[in-house]
């Protein structure tokens, strides 16, 4: 090649790299410097070394998320039984009966003490009566009406909203570096699944999730899928790594969770051959978030916390590794 | 930009440019000319023409694909049927009681009519028992094992030899028309996620089947996902689109069938808003594969078969429309 050429060449290649200050802009911006973070960066730069010995090929950086308490909160109750709430308030005029009859009663009243004191029955009888009856399309519309307008009562801002800041970066982060980025959450799939793509960038393909059973059936000419109710899957526990297996198919060697109910997926997925990470985040800081963890009702964090050190799972200290909690108000 | 650059840039652009011989070569090289290739060919230049009216973006590119007696063959009876039986033969030394015992007994003598008559009773118990009882690591070599041996008894070839050529070049015409292809199997999920992606270039987790239960246990310290003599999805007919609706999320603008287990899969993609394709393999050559459509036991076609021209779905006649019907011989 002519030596004119050559330099011309090079030319065009120099303008296609990217400028060295970009590249090296910190991915995590608002994770504070410390342990938690060189343990996370530590981690995908060992497994992206093509050289290396811990290299895992792209088709097998699989990484795997929690929703509730994970990616979004999960006070003062989970957001989808919120959801339930407002729902069954909004139909109430067409059930007069649930006036006298609990836990529709507790609902409509707002009366927090009592829904908590109607246990898992009370709360499964809320969210079949208000999310099973119609079809998914018509569930989607119902839901996103929802997310659009619903107020978080503490932070007067969407539910969507509070979507933790640092996660939204650590999900870009890994997607940047080759992971697949799926969400494995205790909560309805069909629910997560409305706003996974707008706010975490993950397709609705990769959530998995609980479900009710649905049921095909062609309604005056167009073919329906009805919302049953009647429990499919619960994705919480030990079903995690079983919905794992059925949607993704193979094992992640990155999982994070917060709660008791992720204990599985970590332990599954940390006890894969090869270079695995697990993640806890521990709800420390009542100022900006919320703080609990052994005692709470919803998102309880008790024999993950005690395990974590033994199994090598890294704690997030959401007070001290965290410099912002949620995204700025637009 | 000096004249001699803007001349080394363009000559540099012109190197990236793909040669003109090889964008216009046959995509569909085994697929005689003639409507039905026209209609593929339509349907995806339609799609993807960005000014026209039946525009699609990628990310709505969805196509579904029927497995047994539409990406491969399934005679005599559907492949995992036969790996069912041979299963049982293998551990028959450990069950003596099964040479008394129908549907088994039926089984080891390789007595097809017996074990016709045992009905979908029978069929179930030998596939419990040649399924279950296993992890689903185990029974990943098991089903591998047996893939890399068996041989069809007419054609003398390994099962995953007899996939249609013909398909996987539409498999690929699609993708390389940013489609995102699926599966959408009646057959087990871990079954067929053992060899689609070798096979099919169909990764795993875009594999969608029937399955049975698993549980997640913790033995000897190993997490383990057992594999349980208990049905948990059947995904056929009417579980179809319940299939696509979990895992894929989105209804598909393309699926491919063959039998009337397909007919709600293509209903439902049909009978989308927007542009849709449906298509049905008809078994028509008895010389180069089989012969079989409203009277067959396995994959009987009737109802689509009728309903076809009705509902917009193309009919693949295989003699007429296939110059090849398998890949060559390696």
């Amino acid at each position: 090649m002519p030596p004119i050429f050559r330099a011309a060449v090079a030319l065009v290649a120099l303008l296609l790299v990217v400028p060295a200050s970009a590249q090296e802009a910190d991915p995590l911006p608002s994770w504070n410097d410390g342990p938690t973070k060189e343990a996370i960066v530590a981690f995908v730069e060992k497994v992206t070394d093509e050289g290396g010995a811990d290299y895992v090929p792209p088709a097998d950086r699989i990484a795997t998320f929690d929703n509730d308490g994970n990616l979004w909160a999960e006070k003062p109750v989970y957001f989808q039984l919120l959801f339930a709430i407002d729902r069954v308030k909004a139909l109430a005029p067409e059930h007069p009966e649930w006036k006298d009859k609990q836990p529709f009663k507790a609902a409509i009243e707002g009366d927090m003490e009592t829904l908590a004191k109607s246990g898992h029955e009370g709360i499964a009888e809320l969210v079949m009566a208000s999310h099973a009856g119609m079809s998914t399309q018509q569930f989607q519309k119902i839901v996103s009406a929802w997310l659009a307008t619903a107020e978080h009562p503490r932070f007067k801002r969407k539910y969507t909203d509070l979507v933790y800041q640092p996660m939204l970066e650590l999900l870009s982060y890994l997607r940047n570096n080759g992971f697949t980025t799926y969400i494995v959450s205790g909560g309805g799939i069909e629910f997560v699944r409305n706003f996974s793509e707008e706010k975490y960038g993950i397709p609705p393909a990769q959530v998995v999730g609980s479900s009710i059973k649905t049921k095909y059936e062609v309604i005056d000419g167009e073919p329906t899928l009805m919302r049953l109710a009647e429990m499919n899957f619960i994705n919480d526990k030990e079903g995690k790594p079983i919905g794992i297996n059925q949607h993704i198919a193979q094992r992640p060697i990155f999982a994070s969770g917060n709660s008791d109910g992720d204990y599985q997926m970590l332990e599954w997925t940390t006890a894969g051959e090869g270079p695995s990470f697990g993640l806890i985040l521990h709800h420390t800081d009542p100022e900006r978030e919320y703080a609990y963890d052994r005692d709470s009702a919803v998102g309880r964090l008790d024999k993950a916390l005690d395990d974590a050190l033994d199994k090598g799972w890294i704690v997030i200290d959401m007070k001290k590794d965290w410099n912002r909690v949620f995204p700025a108000a637009e």
